[in-house]
């Protein structure tokens, strides 16, 4: 018996291989697979079948690549759509492998076409059923990618779905979701890495309402919808084949970076202190863990990019960026940016402060215009830096208008990571009086300030 | 978030690691404990706490060693038993670990002093429950390591602990026991890896019983104990400290094992064609993974044992004894038994048939004494050989006397390995005359042998 | 400073990586060339140069896909064959690689257009010189690739080679060859794994005889041409490309492995002995070190192969094939023979037996046919067993007439490994007479038969 | 036939490992000697030897762990001293070693029982040298660790064992020292990773004297002997046992880190410029490659350490400092200086300024204090910063008064990296007006500053 779940990091998608008796099938897979291929045929399983959940937007799916590299039958969910490979499910659709059984639900709601998968165990039993972005531990799929205009129709869906088709399952069957904590795709996913039909019918926040109606009122809402998604909508459509080797940047002198720095973004996925202290002219910083989520947002997928990293394996961050569709990778700094010093060039810095100063800059009196860089939703729920205005860091560049120039534009977020991304937006437009909080929310609560 | 459980294969012996926030708990550590180490510490969690579910008796236990190499605290279960180190448990106990909280269940049945785990989530709810050998994914433990006067005491009480402790923690509770398919600690233990506290109540089909006296009168039984059972009880009881290395068994010269295997136990690991083939003489044939289960029934844990292997690694099977408590590792024959031929030294070998030629065999009318070496649950429920003399493996050795050595023996399990095991013991005692059926019931049943 | 040899076993085939200051070049790359992008990259070295030594014909060049992979320019020696990518090398041109200093000088006898390469440390001064096929530690390259005709010239100029252009580098000088002991490419290779121009002055037998003519007369000979040289040749002017990515050979049931039997070679590379117990009938034995030097004689490069294995990683075994282009892998038998046994099918089996038991069989005067399968060198320089018949494994297939098909056949070579190759393909002749002696010549001279 | 060099990053240490026909030997092992182990076991060998060239005070000696783990015999050089392990050697004995030979000539010169060993091929033929510290690639080993009274004595015992045992060798024979170029025990080691007897005579500085006069006069120099060597000359004597397993740091939380600092040294190897912008109060900052070299000149070895990383994986560093006799490691800041921040907790920080910067200020005639903390040779050898004052970073702590309090210090060396050593170490005596100059004379190299 093959069970595992694949955690895509960062992303905190997560892909689903099982099988029995030599045969294996994959759950949504992603672009880099061998992952997969490893844990099949050095198991003595071939893999049969590929199922996709829906059609993905936030990540390039594998499906193609794998369906290449292990003669695998692609299932598409999503059927409505125009796929250039594979086949669709129908909803009652039923499989066979290696005496496990898998069910196709239709589960609209998220995506129009979505489908849930029921696998039984090899007695019959229902045992996982695998939900995709219907429902989340502790969380439901967002309902919005088909505009306004369908977003209360996709939430009832979502509603009917989830009663008609998941809850009656049971609540002992195990539920596996495309994604955890930490996901673009449900900011409120639960920290319970494992969960059971029973326990969300219990414990999920959004299945406690009463009724459809105050389902539909309380989560349909419009949330942030990356520029990048564009681009893995269509690729997940035509099936993206990257032909089983990731692409290796290659190491390029500090000379080298500084001279192509000009035609290419140059990304710093250092430790945030690394950055403030100097960087490249230009360069925009998104610690490692970030890049899946935040890339997207200021870089579009075809541009060239420069690598900064604190080693010379860029391999990590390779990783990230191939999963959501940046393949135009243009080198890294190689030796760091001692290098760049050592080869005499100029680098740019940062201020910071710490959460004391930023306290004894306001018990001061000084004037301070506070910029608060988290989510909105973070804005409306945690505690607030009094007089802070605010502006998601996903939404600096078109907001730049709005800070002002001519004053000190100290930056804060929930821990200075998001801070020192919005203060690298701001350099590259010549905004060079920034101040970034170090510790952000989290350092502030640590501390008594008397001010709010 | 950390959870992750650990799989010690070919005992199918579960541990758990989890954590929350830096801090981490292990449940059951298995000897060889670098794994917890590098999973908690290499994540920045910091290992607090080690629970046991009960002293167990078919493996060594880590707690001592994971204790002294991260400071953790040891939580003993059956705090009945004198144990030499660490703090006994009550029911009723509660640990906050990290924003985790864990309580203890006491469940006896398996032992006295069994204890279960709930876990419940950074949110307060039950999420999963570590029942240790009480119960299994479609099976329960075994009752009768306190005697027949015990038995069925000891079922009642586990009946008790089932139906008063575990049902009513909700079907939507995930349980993680300590032992799946494959283990000696519960024969019947279903393919299913994960599993709920409703798919138990669901399907398990210990749990469909009319009341506590059929529960009592289908599950009590008296099954296998192995020898070095009693070994593991005193050394868990003691707390074995390895002191973090594996043993490193030296590569031997044919002629060195040659010379030593006089005083020495040889354990040939390889294939079973291999062995049949050609082997050192007086080598006992356990395939790889059998080494777990098979070993301690033929083998003193305080015996030199030297290793046949198909390679120059020894590695795998070192793990697989360090476990069940075989320290005395005199080295292994470096190069294979190609180098034992090379140089010139006389090896034995077992005659073998396929199930077809034992077809032709019977068909023939040829007299033959077929020795059935599966257990006595595998001979009473599965198709059987017409006229087979049945004694399981783990008894051939006590039983010698009841095997004629007139005729030739054809032994036959399920797949042909317990058969080479079988054979090799036979031929330890001089008993020649045997022969192997390759591929077994299994094999036999894939033909069409008009005899039954 | 970056200096590697990476070996390829089996092929005994050398291949360097060296660079300085971020740059780097790979000397005669082998096809899976993951390897080098890894030494260097993530030290931070781009590989800008890729050097051939001569075009090589008894394994796949890596060159065109290293290029395609790393950018690298890739520098052709035998510049008089018609290569379709790379650019010739004329004696004397000089690289700078990152402070490091490479000179081409023309070196033929191998072939025509052979090239050596001297490299300078960071300093100028001659360090290192890279000989191809020219002369290894203890032997000279084979100089008979342009036929019988030209056998005498060829080893003219490489006396010439070695004599102007080799030994005048100094005694100091390190010597790094394309092939250490083991190759097909040189028979007497030293086991002097690192080696100088000074040890070879003065301890490489070849480089002891008087003049010019007697080295020509003592070391001009007709070698062995294996079949798939003629397909590494011109691939080798054609650039394989392989994409990145090692093929992945699917596990196969039993069933499948019989039913598609019958139009693939089965390729056995499990130990000798499992393979005389059982195999599947018709399979080719090779033992997985002689893969790379043998299969080429006795399979064609395109014809699709099933490999039979001890375990499910058949990984290794795919990179030897992959390197002496054996693309087309049909897949492996799952759960190996354990899995052929259990599905009831027939296998068949090879008779053996050990030298002690041939002392017997012969002091006996039992009539025996005796089949030397060593090479013509090995039989002429080491001991012999009386009145037996040599016929090289090389050459068995087409010389099966002359073995008799109305006598036992006792089959020897060195340990007997090959033995079992020869007796694997009689087999497939429907020549079932046929025993192996285990241990073979080496075990012969360990015991005391008072034969000769 | 088993050869490998195994190079100590950081200390530039190399150690060897070789053997033949099941037989293995090591030169001069390390303290974590796991990897000898992996080289000889995994292939057959077992380790009969160990042998040292002399008594090593520049780090911690395997020879008793291994002779544990292996069972090996330890040979000593310089008898003189009283080992408590192990037996000596003397000029002329002889090993068999698997159809090797290995003979000891007595070379003194860096110590008074200083040990070469000549190591003989399978044919007899002198192959390769380990001349441990008597002489290296471009550089011979210092004499002055028996003081000035015999630095004379000892340059010239040095002199004759070069010219009478080891050069008369021939020049083809390979020659392998106890270390690389990096490495505090030769300041000059040449780039030339390998290298022979041939090229030593003909290229290594130190051997193009005219007599032995001339020899002892240039080579005769009194260097720096760092605090920690006392330490590794004792232990080394006893032989350390680490018992096979690497200490594991615990993860600690900020406040925990915040609390202990007070009883601790933080070691803080990341990046210098994420030092630069914050870090704990009090912390030594010494770049990853350096913590070898320099932590013993700061941090008495039995003194608890608290590391500061970029990651959670504090491995290497953790292997760096046990072989230099660092064992008392109290764990390692969890998710680093993050967490640090986010706890709330005040940060230091280090001014920096790159070399245009500093070419601006000096330019504007600003009065600068310049501290030049390179090594006297290189302050002898390079260019200079005009006017700096020259304090080596290993004598800073005890010239602390020679360096101005009312002047801002601007520190420079040749990168930067033990600029900024030097600046922790004086932020620790409240010296907080301190600059470092990024890139330092590399930097400062780059770009056209009109000042010298």
């Amino acid at each position: 018996m093959l069970f595992k779940r694949i955690e895509s990091e960062g992303l905190a998608h997560y892909s689903y291989i099982f099988g029995h008796n030599g045969k294996a099938a994959v759950i949504d897979p992603r672009l880099d697979c061998g992952i997969y291929l490893e844990m099949a045929v050095g198991n003595g399983y071939r893999i049969n079948h590929i199922f996709e959940t829906h059609r993905n937007e936030d990540y390039l799916s594998g499906s193609a690549e794998l369906a290449r590299r292990s003669g695998a039958e692609v299932w598409h969910a999503d059927s409505q759509l125009d796929y250039d490979y594979g086949t669709s499910v129908k909803d009652g659709d039923v499989w066979k492998i290696g005496g496990l059984t898998l069910t196709a639900l239709h589960t609209p709601g998220h995506t129009e076409g979505s489908m849930s998968y029921l696998l039984r165990d090899p007695d019959g039993n229902p045992w996982i059923v695998f939900t995709g972005d219907l429902i989340f531990a502790g969380d439901v799929g967002r309902t919005d990618f088909l505009g306004k205009e369908n977003l209360e129709r996709m939430a009832g869906l979502q509603y009917d779905s989830i009663y008609e088709k998941i809850l009656p399952l049971g609540d002992g069957v195990i539920m596996c979701a495309a994604h955890g904590a930490g996901s673009v795709c449900g900011g409120d996913i639960a920290q319970r890495t494992y969960t059971t039909v029973g326990m969300e019918r219990e414990y999920n926040p959004h299945l406690q309402y009463d009724d459809r109606n105050s389902f539909i009122k309380n989560t349909a809402k419009i949330m942030e919808y990356a520029p990048y998604f564009k681009a893995m909508e269509k690729e997940n459509l035509e099936g993206r084949i990257m032909g089983g080797r990731m692409p290796i940047p290659m190491p390029l002198s500090a000379k080298e970076v500084h001279r192509m720095s000009q035609n290419c973004y140059v990304l710093d996925t250092r430790d945030y202190n690394a950055f403030a202290s100097a960087h490249v002219p230009g360069a925009i910083s998104i610690w490692a863990e970030g890049v899946p989520s935040f890339t997207g947002w200021f870089i579009p997928t075809e541009k060239p990019i420069i690598l900064v990293n604190d080693s010379d394996n860029p391999k990590p961050i390779v990783r990230k960026l191939i999963r959501i569709g940046f393949h135009n990778l243009a080198g890294y700094l190689s030796g760091g940016m001692l290098k760049w010093h050592m080869a005499g060039l100029k680098s740019a810095s940062v201020e910071t402060v710490s959460v004391q100063e930023l306290c004894g800059i306001l018990d001061a009196g000084v004037e301070t215009w506070i910029l608060d860089v988290r989510s909105e939703k973070e804005q409306h729920r945690g505690r607030r830096i009094p007089n802070a205005h605010n502006i998601p860091v996903t939404h600096i560049i078109e907001n730049m208008d709005n800070i002002p120039e001519d004053k000190t534009v100290f930056i804060f977020c929930g821990s200075g990571l998001r801070a020192m991304t919005a203060a690298s937006l701001m350099k590259r437009e010549e905004r060079n009086n920034v101040v970034v909080i170090l510790g952000g929310m989290s350092g502030w609560s640590s501390v008594t300030c008397e001010l709010e």
